[in-house]
């Protein structure tokens, strides 16, 4: 698969545009007190199925031909590109299968479920996820749509940074959580083209430090089964992501569990949303590195808002 | 004190503006399924202090002389109002006194103190904070800014709904929150004039339904501590605000307390915002009264979002 260039992103963003919110974004005076930084955070917690996700699935199931979506779209995901690959497949009408391990939380199979898709059950392995996925796809000829070693779900997620680039005046960084990178990776392709030069930085739980254990050694590294509350950052990287972020990423900073909750916690009670531990890493970065940020206008994209309010990591269950 | 008029509306707006925010409305399409409706909430829960009440604290503050403002400003609030005085007093760099009982919530004492206000504390009756906040008054020279009987504040919460208008296309109604009345007197007034004909609803708890009452009477009835989740909608009416809601309200809907818990859980987890339950009450009306509202395009204002977090209605303790 090809590496995605701007012309694809700004294809993308006229392809999506009638299936995703132009999401708004909030600025917090009691953040920018806190942080010495001014800070305007993309709200993609409010985006359709609640993620950015839902940027690169759209496009991907909007790209393809007429024959190519005949036979629907599947991918493996226990998060959010589940779901958001179940809500672009549910606008265009087409059939979505997401394979999950069988202990995945019900919550995340009824939202699957909720857009219209179907969820197959595996074993908790990757070699059994793995072989699900390819024996549906050979049985049913389904498109399959990578959450993020996937041109197409890269350049969606790029069109997030090109909305805040436009939607605001000169921005001296962009920050943004790291999991598989196909956000990070679709942030740098529009940074570098709409304001080259200015840094794009990631941030990652440190106890799921692959992709900074990755850009230290030069090559990818991988971590098996990472222990974080920010579930949607255990991923690992991949090929086309690394290419982005190997080359364009200025540096990927690291947030303890307890400053991810802290920064989450904080969120909620001062800015009044809702954001998923995952989301909460890049301002609990911020807040950790001062001096980095300090009278900077920093754009951070709040990823998602996907929490189970029932079970809130402050409060004792 | 004399009934605001449209004049006052404009001039409130321009003179709040360099101190709030201008709040987003946010669309759902989840809600629109639900309902039937097309509704547009204006999300005051992102205003400056958590909530609408900053905008007619700060009409009443910084319309003052500075020879009158030299002596502070004082009220009662155990709610959002007290903060919200707190701050526009703040933002003055004016001193801010709010009278509470001395059994009223840490947090809401720290919310005060936190924006640079004074707490003072009183017995827990109606004769206490009346005894209290008038000696107060009579030995700073004071200005008293009721929560809501009082012009300026209503002509302050009168901008809510000018934003709503502008930034929408035509609606076919409005709904808020009704308490005291201040916020519901102010969209009649803006609304009265900008849309005259559009009718204004007002939601109210089941539990607290003096001014449902009231509407049924012809008079003000007050009803003494009701019990309800939606704490910031316990008062009763005062004759200016019962100048407009007796006149200009097209009805008033209710809702039980689990219709309220229930409202404001599924916003939180569809719309990813936190809003406080007073706030939750119109659109658990708006849910309970499919027939009235289906079709419409309605405006709904969030009042605000200041909750504890750490005790949520739907989590036992």
């Amino acid at each position: 698969m090809s590496i995605p260039d701007f012309d694809d992103v700004k294809a993308a963003h006229k392809r999506i545009r009638p299936y995703i919110h132009r999401t708004p974004i909030l600025t917090s005076s009691f953040f920018n007190t806190l942080t010495g930084a001014e800070l305007y955070f993309k709200c993609e917690n409010f985006q359709k199925a609640g993620a950015f996700k839902a940027r690169g699935a759209v496009n991907a199931v909007f790209g393809l031909s007429d024959q190519e979506a005949a036979a629907g779209v599947a991918t493996h995901s226990s998060g959010n590109h589940g779901q958001a690959l179940s809500y672009a497949a549910g606008r265009r009408g087409i059939k979505a299968t997401v394979v999950m391990p069988d202990n995945a939380p019900e919550p995340k199979k009824a939202a699957v479920i909720g857009y219209g898709g179907q969820v197959v059950e595996c074993a908790p392995s990757n070699a059994a996820r793995e072989n699900t996925l390819r024996r549906l796809i050979e049985q049913s000829g389904a498109e399959f749509v990578h959450p993020y070693n996937d041109s197409r779900v890269i350049a969606g997620q790029a069109t997030c940074a090109l909305e805040v680039i436009e939607d605001t005046d000169h921005l001296d960084a962009l920050i943004a959580p790291i999991g598989g990178g196909g956000l990070v990776a679709g942030t740098c392709l529009t940074a570098s083209n709409l304001m080259p030069g200015t840094p794009v930085f990631a941030a990652e739980p440190k106890n799921a430090d692959d992709a900074w254990q990755s850009l230290q050694a030069g090559r990818i590294i991988e971590r098996d089964a990472p222990d974080t509350i920010a579930d949607g950052l255990k991923t690992n990287l991949a090929p086309l992501t690394w290419h982005f972020v190997s080359s364009q990423v200025k540096d990927i900073l690291l947030a303890t569990e307890q400053e991810i909750i802290d920064a989450m916690f904080l969120t909620w009670e001062r800015m009044k949303i809702i954001i998923e531990p995952s989301c909460a890493v890049p301002l609990a970065a911020i807040i950790n590195n001062r001096n980095l940020f300090a009278g900077l206008k920093v754009g951070v994209i709040l990823t998602g808002g996907n929490v189970d309010l029932n079970k809130l990591p402050w409060l004792k269950s």
